[in-house]
């Protein structure tokens, strides 16, 4: 798991990185991760601060992403198009996981009537690749592609019980400890006893430390030779269910599902 | 609707691009959707090769999208990383469709048990960024950034039908009629006339012409200004339903979710 320390290499190494390193395309794609949700429509010079870009700079990133259709503008205002989403559609067709996780989650979703998921790490993250519900509550929720600290989540770490020990180290050595309510685990030592925990016991529950009234227990997807590509999670609302029925009901079912994914990634 | 052209300016324009075209960007674009579904895993010499590049670019381009997390290797065989979903998370965050249209799909899904979507064009294709099914009997079946031709769909002719008459034009002078099943329409002039059709009723209804088996209908929807953004479609087996019943149950669901989605689209 050397990626798990990359994001300092990347912040230290900014003039070492030498003539391999492509520095237009890392800024293209600054400037498409620039536009969120708060950030729907921008100016060239928003643009630009916003992916600390200078204008010149930014202006031909724009210049070439609408080129290639990816970005639409009428002249002033920018914005991502549709095209966008071929790049996720190159990495969930050309990546074996969430092909695999999306029956075995619905079917989940289905037989408990709670939202299961599927994640995996990406450096510090959790990224959930596939997701479904019973029926959604909450309006709008992004099936994939949603992160969260892997420190606070039980399909986080489930994940992190995956690691070896040096990698382990690595990531506990490194982690940001970013506090998501006041029940968030807060220090590291705390936070190693809880993955080996997972790691022993094959599973992880996560009481109201990604979100106050949310409840999740997660179990590792263990792969023919012994790695943990991904997890899988079902969370729950407090108030609606006890860790007990979590550990009567829950936990059998994502420990047969983890097991048939986990034969599933070849 | 300027975009249509594109292609084909992109494939003539290569040489007047001029000098605020970042070929490096375009390049390290390429090579994220080089990989698919039949190459999950690919070699710099593979990379190169599905990308059209040379192998020093493609090793400069993997290289960074290495160093960026979107790549990760073995030092032999490069794969996409979950990162590669922050692309569409900006885009799917930003833009105002996939959001407002998840909520609707769902509910228009759960009413009438069936399969419903909602598209945009892209260029000549319909990408559909929301989708909802009542159970999902085809096990993969990717939710957002699926694509496929316009032509030969019914949310790609109601969405063709929101053009006006100089970018229909356009649309109609440059498709290629690419044949889906043996019933897709063969010829522009009876495409236009079907396009013309399904603006002047509102809806459009396709027979087996997109895929054998199924059949489909498509709401437009409009917004304040009277363009049309997005379509929302409901797709069934023609062995299970009717088009009598479509016009009967499916169609007054889709114009009110239309008529909704419009309202929400600001």
């Amino acid at each position: 798991m050397p990626r798990l320390l990359r994001t300092e290499q990347e912040q230290s190494l900014t003039e070492t990185r030498g003539p391999e390193y492509l520095e237009i395309l890392a800024r293209g794609l600054r400037v498409v991760t620039a536009f969120d949700a708060d950030r729907k429509e921008m100016t060239l010079s928003e643009v630009a601060s916003v992916a600390g870009l200078t204008r010149a700079t930014a202006r031909r990133a724009l210049f070439t992403l609408e080129s290639l259709g990816y970005v639409e503008s009428d002249g002033r205002q920018f914005r991502l198009t549709a095209r966008i989403l071929n790049l996720a559609t190159a990495y969930l067709s050309s990546n074996g996981i969430p092909a695999a996780a999306q029956p075995v989650v619905e079917r989940v979703s289905r037989t408990i009537a709670e939202t299961c998921s599927v994640g995996v790490l990406d450096q510090r993250d959790v990224v959930f690749v596939a997701r479904a519900s019973p029926r959604r509550i909450v309006s709008v929720d992004l099936a994939i592609g949603y992160r969260l600290p892997a420190h606070a989540t039980s399909v986080g770490r489930a994940l992190l019980s995956g690691l070896d020990g040096e990698a382990l180290d690595a990531y506990l050595a490194t982690v940001e400890m970013t506090k998501l309510t006041p029940r968030t685990v807060a220090d590291t030592s705390v936070l190693r006893a809880a993955i080996i925990t997972a790691r022993e016991q094959g599973y992880c529950i996560v009481d109201e430390e990604a979100e106050l009234g949310l409840r999740s227990a997660a179990v590792p997807v263990r792969r023919y030779d012994g790695a943990v590509p991904c997890a899988i999670q079902v969370g729950v609302r407090t108030e609606l269910v006890s860790i007990g029925r979590i550990h009567d009901e829950i936990l059998p079912v994502l420990r047969e599902a983890a097991a048939e994914l986990g034969r599933a990634l070849v």
